[in-house]
């Protein structure tokens, strides 16, 4: 709202300490002697190695080993689901925390794979030694031959859209036992609210340890704690799995999103919450079936707000623009890189045009918010799609997803017909809204009925609800699906045809010119500009460094670091009750606050270029100590999706010295203290 | 730069305990109905006679009475030049505070008024009978009158610009003394930065006593200390005088400022800035002549930027600009209104071009930056000017100013040639680069010399640095002047017709026709609303009423309160060196920290309407009792001086119990804590 005071303060002080560098390097290709420039250091082989080697990759986010007998420290948030599947038994880990006192007390989490990155070979060569066609099964040669040699577990990287390809080979840790976890209201103080911003007052932290042999795994490296914490203006290093951008996407892309995409979705989400505060609001039982998708909704409404305000940055978009002008100049002037990639830029755009013209249609011609539609679409299409040929069908039928799909549908969620009934409604109301009463879908959908009648009538008469009866349904086949009168298969007939017409358009006439033309910008690019820039995140382990450092928000400069002092000040601010307590401490922070060093520095801002994957990575001092935790980034990272900018995007990490603290302190850990300090 | 982002926020929770009221309210008219409603409390004459009783105008601000024996409060920034005045003899009492422990060391501060409200009489009547040229005379008449019957000092009072006038009576105190101020750097902790901003961490108050006949002084009045302190979602009360807002000028003002006036003013600021650094880099002696200069345009800048801000928010002007549509169809429905004001909104539309299209040549065609000029200019105009009948004089020239004229030029300030010649270099750039070197001004000036040439030239040749130099010239009178061959008085003769001319095409053009027309719009407004809406600010005694509250900003909730944790948070995040120890505590505050409640609730947020001429003001709660002290608002509170927005505005004030706190635990002050909170 206030677009000019950013700017402003910007202009008005130079912060202190910021020094920053965009870019999600790998560790083959690290800017080294841009760092040493910078910072007056760089990382040698020696320092990279110990680092890469104590860097774990969790499902979905990343990790460390901190200690000799395989302690690993992440993100309690990445850790959350497996600390909820340890609990049972009448305790909940997730609300109360959990410490084991003796390496006994430590708990298996069923299922937990670790990873660490102990191989990486560069086998583009190999590669562009076959004929394009016999590429995938070359790599696949590859991969395995790899495997074999080193009995580790390989993956294939595929970096700069095609320009290298890689064989990461992993040592895999399948022992995963919980160790020490806060309580989830200390890991995500603040709540909705304070997610994605800063400053900031979490302790978003968990232990876990790998065994092997049913005895703590000695890990080939691991991080020592860092004996010195850092100070404002300080190098800061992260190595984590980034896990994707969208900072390659053409202007075109980028633009369709802000005008349309964007606004499209939030839209649509943000009707989707009004439904479900209302459906709340009948009473306390149904505030409760939806209180937990409300917070998902609103946590993907604030992440989705802020890719658009990052769009909707004109400077950064000019800047974009101006590097794809650049980009597009350099591919005229060489006719090799003409002829492969000149009319991609164009070839997008249209694209795009058709994307945005068919946007309403394809996000509305869908299962209009009902779980039941969406089973009944599921049935109808798998006898149907089971008899197209692989290359014809839709995504989640293709073999390798079939099963997945089998599964979704089986799998037995809590069901309640009135709020099934409240969303369908409001689904079949957003359709009519947005495609008009005369579009054939919602003709034949509402069949001259209102929303709520048909919505009323079809949860009524459905018996899917019932996993049983989906089941006998999937197992009966097609003519056992044909047969039934169930209105909400009857619907799904209605609505399967054009569904699957329009997104096949989308497929062929913007997802596939998207995959191929994106594809050959990015060979041009990689061409011009070989590794001098770093490749899109994938997931894989990349290194990011940058300074502890504020940044102008707010209308001033906001601090580098927050303390324990601040997290009772915001505590106190708010008191227990507000929002649902998101800014309430568990008793023991109360009772244990006499002994706490209050001025320990608790979180810390620093200007690193990370995203989601990135959770739980360690932070390293010059050193390669453990100095911190990432755990979020600041509104203003949000943008981060689409461009890095230096001035304001900060990654949000715990400070290593704060989480000394609250073991030692607060959670009676001592031992843990012991082991992880020990050199 | 994420313009989406507030009102994301705002949409996604409701705020706690946010109910709001726009309006700066005059006592004898008060929206008692609509804070029974909203609140479901207003306060009784008794409550309100108490509160106008106890409250103060000091210059350029406010405060109140806190005891009874005189002790007054307001903010360390509205008594700073004041306990200057009394520093001196080796001792600084604004860097290092004061506190007097006996009624005997408190010490008379020279020249300072306050002023108390007693009667306030609606004379509209009265004036209305007179013929419309008699009425400035007669009001004259009646203000005499009223003095001489009461023996207070009385003053005129036009509200609703000219729809009403009041008759406001004053007990003036003559005698002020300096009670007790804690250091500058306790009061604008965080300085530039934090100005106009919250969170908050700031003890901006002091303490004064009003003596009579040598002996304290008993009030009529006083405000008893709250015993129970805020919480959020409370209704406070302000009294206080605001000085001036722009919320009735027409759309067409308000686009000539966001277009015209504030980017041009902005960037002719933030140039200047820059010259003033450039300079300041020489050595630390340069910088000490600027600092101060740069502070007062980092702050004048950063205000700029938030009026433009406000003016930039497509919603709010959207809102606004539906407002005067709304009345100017009131206005053209009614043949009587219409004839007074229907072409009003275009007249003053037209004159908006004419500001426009002249902004930057009447800004540059000036003196350029340099001080020096500036004294030539006054003295080659002062004996033409007396020449002039005083109705065709510019404005410092009429009788009224002339005298504090010549005062300005006679002041003996520090004068370092070097600045000059930098300044002035810097604003013959200006004049150049903004009108070219083919316009006649700039042609005059630099005579087609650089800049630099003749900037260096004018100063070193110029003898006006010398006060005493300036006394001569202005006594030998026009003679004198055009006599001497001082380079400045040469060049001030080129500057005086261009200049003179363009501020009478900008008098007659603009200002007039905004005078006239304002005034017309006005009285449309006061027929059609009368006092269902509040008068302008005149820096007069006025009530607003809001709630404790947050506000959506950066991204999360900003907390209704700050605490002293974060008093110690904000400190050490940014140690003592950042920004010139712009977060840094006296060593009193460090030492004492074990003694102090460290939970006090510190600054507040409430959704109050106030502007500047409310610093110092007394916040009340529902039972008339100080609760805090007004010091300052959020950075959007600066939209404010266009309009009110309950969403953000919000008002930052130090609370009550923050204040005793500092008294007892930091100042040695039991004495003072103890008068404050006798019943």
């Amino acid at each position: 709202m206030k677009p000019s005071l950013l700017g402003l303060a910007l202009s008005l002080v130079a912060l202190p300490g910021l020094r920053a560098e965009e870019g999600m390097w790998t560790f083959d290709n690290l800017p080294l002697a841009s760092m040493k420039e910078k910072f007056g250091f760089a990382p040698d082989q020696a320092w990279l190695d110990h680092a890469r080697l104590s860097s774990l990759r969790f499902p979905g986010g990343s990790g460390s080993f901190i200690s000799a007998d395989g302690l690993v420290l992440t993100n309690h948030h990445v850790g959350r689901d497996h600390i909820q599947a340890v609990s049972g038994q009448g305790r909940d880990l997730v609300k109360n925390g959990f410490v084991a006192a003796t390496r006994d007390q430590e708990i298996k989490v069923p299922g937990l794979e670790l990873y660490t990155l102990v191989a990486m070979e560069d086998v583009t060569a190999r590669v562009a030694k076959a004929a394009p066609e016999a590429r995938q099964a070359e790599l696949g040669r590859i991969q395995k031959e790899i495997q074999d040699r080193t009995g580790l577990r390989s993956e294939v990287v595929k970096l700069y859209q095609g320009g290298e390809y890689w064989i990461y080979s992993y040592q895999k840790h399948t022992d995963v036992r919980l160790v020490m976890a806060p309580e989830v209201r200390m890991a995500k103080f603040g709540g909705d609210a304070d997610n994605f911003t800063y400053p900031r007052f979490g302790l978003d932290f968990a232990l876990f340890r790998v065994y092997e042999d049913g005895r703590p795994y000695h890990p080939k490296a691991h991080l020592a704690w860092a004996t010195e914490g850092l100070k404002a203006g300080d190098l800061t290093f992260v190595t984590g799995h980034p896990g994707s951008t969208a900072r390659l996407e053409t202007q075109a892309q980028m633009l369709a999103s802000r005008d349309v995409a964007w606004p499209e979705r939030i839209r649509a989400l943000d009707a989707l919450r009004g439904a479900l505060v209302d459906y709340g609001r009948r009473s306390p039982e149904h505030q409760r079936q939806v209180a937990a998708q409300i917070l998902n909704v609103e946590n993907s409404l604030k992440a989705m707000n802020g890719y658009l305000a990052g769009l909707k940055d004109a400077e950064a978009l000019a800047r974009l623009a101006k590097a794809e002008q650049d980009l597009r100049a350099q591919v005229e002037a060489d006719p090799a890189l003409k002829a492969k990639a000149g009319g991609s830029w164009d070839a997008i755009a249209k694209a795009m045009e058709v994307r945005n013209a068919l946007w309403r249609e394809q996000a509305l011609v869908d299962t209009c918010n009902s779980t039941l539609l969406g089973h009944a679409l599921t049935l109808v299409r798998l006898p149907e799609q089971a008899a197209l040929p692989g290359a014809r069908r839709l995504a989640e039928y293709n073999d390798a997803n079939v099963e997945a799909t089998r599964r979704r549908l089986l799998v037995d969620r809590p069901y309640h017909p009135e709020l099934e009934t409240a969303l369908f409604t409001h689904g079949l109301k957003s359709a009519l809204e947005g495609l008009g009463a005369a579009h054939p879908f919602v003709q034949a959908m509402l069949g001259g009925q209102s929303p709520e009648a048909v919505a009323k009538a079809a949860v009524a008469g459905s018996r899917l609800g019932d996993p049983a009866v989906r089941k006998a349904l999937l197992e009966g086949g097609r003519e056992a699906v044909l047969a039934s009168r169930d209105p909400m298969l009857l619907l799904a007939r209605k609505l399967e045809a054009p569904n699957r017409l329009l997104r096949q358009r989308i497929e062929d006439e913007v997802n596939a010119v998207v995959a191929e033309h994106g594809g050959r910008i990015a060979g041009a690019r990689f061409r011009i500009f070989g590794k001098g820039v770093y490749p899109d995140a994938t997931f894989t382990l990349r290194l990011t460094y940058g300074a502890v450092s504020g940044y102008p928000a707010n209308g001033t400069h906001i601090q580098p670091f927050t303390t324990l002092h601040g997290l009772f000040d915001r505590a106190l601010a708010w008191g227990p009750e507000a929002e649902g307590g998101a800014w309430s401490l568990p008793a023991r922070w109360w009772e244990r606050k006499g002994r706490l060093a209050l001025e320990t520095p608790y979180n810390f801002a620093h200007s690193v270029d990370i995203i989601g994957g990135n959770s739980g990575s360690p932070v390293l001092n010059r050193k390669g100590e453990l100095a911190g935790l990432i755990f979020d980034g600041n509104i203003e990272s949000l943008a981060g999706r689409y461009y890095y900018d230096a001035r304001v995007n900060r990654g949000v990490s715990v400070d290593a010295r704060a989480i000394l603290e609250a073991l030692g302190k607060v959670y009676d850990a001592q031992h843990l203290v012991k082991e992880i300090t020990t050199k």
